[in-house]
């Protein structure tokens, strides 16, 4: 059993751990805005407007909920974001091997 | 003192009116798609797309508590959309001139 609460970061690995959180962050608002623009340019009446409007209510809670950079959560999130391909398994090269084994066994859950 | 209550409409006056109603509608919808087109395509950041967001939060609260075709409120309605731009003293032309004259005094107040 993993007893996230007692995990240690050293400030090389918080440094990686950082940098890698800011790279999954980018990669995923990046693609947002691309589907934004892309299905602004298909609006062609209001239920398109208001289907764009649902789609950000629930991306932003996603978003806001899903980017929580707290150490005691950090294997967890970034485990959702390798399942989801918005972090890659390079990204945290540098991190204790330990942490790398739980942050890809927890992504396949 | 006006007695909304105590209105009638002809048959005429309320094909004339669902028209009028209809227009001021596509203006004001058609003016919000180009305004959304408009913001997307110069979003840059995520800041820009849930100011998008934001905007369309309330535009839809604005656009579903005004576009009320009961005819108990509908000078009133019309007295709005008058005073926004949406809706042209031609649209309702052929309704009695009593309602015109107090859509126009509404539009002004």
């Amino acid at each position: 059993m993993m007893q996230v609460s007692e995990i240690t970061w050293t400030e090389t690995e918080k440094e990686i751990a950082q940098q890698a959180f800011k790279k999954a962050y980018d990669r995923e608002i990046m693609a947002l805005i691309d589907y934004v623009q892309d299905q602004s340019d298909k609006i062609a009446k209001i239920e398109d407007v208001w289907y764009l409007h649902d789609f950000l209510s629930a991306r932003r809670h996603q978003i806001d909920g899903k980017y929580d950079y707290r150490y005691s959560v950090l294997l967890f999130v970034f485990a959702q974001l390798l399942k989801e391909g918005w972090l890659y398994l390079e990204d945290i090269q540098g991190l204790e091997r330990e942490k790398v084994s739980k942050i890809s066994a927890l992504s396949r859950m």
